[in-house]
């Protein structure tokens, strides 16, 4: 389900003040990078997300080099952002604390 | 330590007839795209690779989104490809087949 203007203005909005930010050109997705200490901690890390987005059928598009990641999150069913990547960014927050 | 020309008529032409290709814009890279089943199948790769890669301490640079993995290759301290990039991607091709 696509994000509704409410949603934009309080659960997106709690993503963004967290750091996550809109895709530049257009497209309805967010991206943020996380850097980590360590290659260890930073596929640990991708491993928890792993598990979280295939039991929600539903994937990031990442990139990791070294200590760092960078997510991109958007729904290709609804053309942009909806529910599940609301619901994947807020898991993916708490295990990045 | 830096691929010899020997080493890149022999080990790296290897890796190329298997699909490797030199990344485009003059950087000492090579790079390959992987396809897979389903997002558990791609990840399941990544994660042997990972714990081959951090036991080298040799990292890839690698993208992923659901069933495919887009890997480069390269050794910072040599500045382009080295006998740790052979090494690694030979593992990768080992786990994707």
């Amino acid at each position: 389900m696509a994000l509704t203007d409410t949603d934009r203005s309080t659960k997106l909005k709690t993503l963004l003040d967290d750091g996550w930010a809109m895709v530049e050109g257009g497209r309805d997705a967010i991206h943020k990078d996380f850097t980590f200490s360590d290659f260890n901690q930073a596929f640990g890390f991708m491993t928890r997300v792993a598990l979280k987005a295939d039991k929600m059928d539903h994937h990031p598009e990442w990139f990791n080099v070294y200590n760092k990641v960078q997510i991109t999150l958007s729904t290709h069913d609804v053309g942009g952002l909806s529910q599940r990547d609301i619901t994947l960014a807020t898991f993916i927050e708490q295990v990045a604390k």
